[in-house]
């Protein structure tokens, strides 16, 4: 590494922080910067502080906002009178692409996780509560289908039951395109448990 | 993408323009940014701007320095009279990782490429002609071994040897710990060539 001058070698290293950028990646892509227009570079460096300073979490619903609240909450397209409760902001993204869906979201930022000492109050859901009022008709559970998501589903549900709202939870099964051959068996069993008459 | 906030979406084209950096590792390299300490994220955005900034030519090689001239050229235990001309500043790592080389390097940013437009005049071969004087031993013509490498290797060879300096090119052969079985007939060839009695 000596032969690199220090601000190089600071670079590879920063950039090797980095998820899934090991020190030949960064390497690649320090020489790469080097080879960058000075504006070019500016404005990666721009777009890295501006991204992470300019945004912030909705004050309702915890999804990203670049104001107080986000896109979706402050729309006046959406119903106000179903919550879809997700784990994470990204989950928003690969919901809103069905284009079906039209309520609002509620991000828990998380599951519920005791190994890993995450409990009920270490994600968003005294939030999703105080959210829940006589206007909300459903709450759908959206959590992934992992044990965590799980058993955080299964948690928020006793919670909200109880209040008379409608409670539900996606639809596990075989996934379109899928082959029922290759389907592991808690699918297959999840499948067979979610059947609809035709 | 409209889900994704203003900042957000700059951030992840910004990152996608990176080379080996496509659209889904850009959206997790930012997601992963926007969970980063500020401290942390400053600190990378720094590195960008100082790597780039602080990078200069060495006004003799053309190797990455600090200042005016790289480390191995200000060093007074390197060799001046023996060059060794290579491709790319990566290549010196290359070389350096040998610590058996003790001369100095040529940078010729590039090779000789006229299908891409890259005649003798676009890379640094003016400014080794000129570091040419008595005082040279020789020039080793590392240049890779590829078509471009070997017709650079050729030029510049033309070149220097009329000045009555000694020009040397590394050798070609079976890479240590390869097979000969697998080996291809050029490098084979190569290596036939290159042959040295026992």
């Amino acid at each position: 590494m000596d032969q690199y001058t220090a601000p190089i070698t600071k670079l590879i290293e920063e950039l090797a922080k980095l998820p899934g950028i090991g020190r030949k990646s960064a390497q690649r892509l320090a020489f790469h910067i080097l080879d960058m227009e000075v504006r070019d570079v500016e404005e990666l460096a721009k777009a890295i502080i501006d991204g992470k300073k300019n945004t912030k979490h909705c004050q309702i619903c915890g999804n990203l906002a670049e104001g107080d609240l986000c896109g979706i909450c402050s729309s006046v397209k959406r119903d106000r009178s179903t919550i879809c409760v997700i784990e994470d902001v990204r989950d928003i993204t690969a919901m809103e692409r069905t284009k079906e869906y039209k309520g609002v979201y509620h991000v828990l930022h998380g599951t519920i996780s005791p190994l890993d000492g995450i409990g009920p109050d270490d994600i968003n859901i005294k939030s999703l509560i105080t959210r829940l009022n006589e206007d909300i008709k459903e709450v759908i559970i959206a959590t992934n289908p992992t044990i965590e998501g799980e058993a955080t589903a299964v948690y928020i549900s006793r919670l909200i039951k109880p209040m008379g709202i409608k409670v539900t939870r996606i639809a596990h099964g075989i996934p379109v395109g899928g082959d029922i051959e290759y389907t592991d068996a808690v699918t297959l069993m999840r499948a067979l448990e979610g059947r609809r008459e035709m």
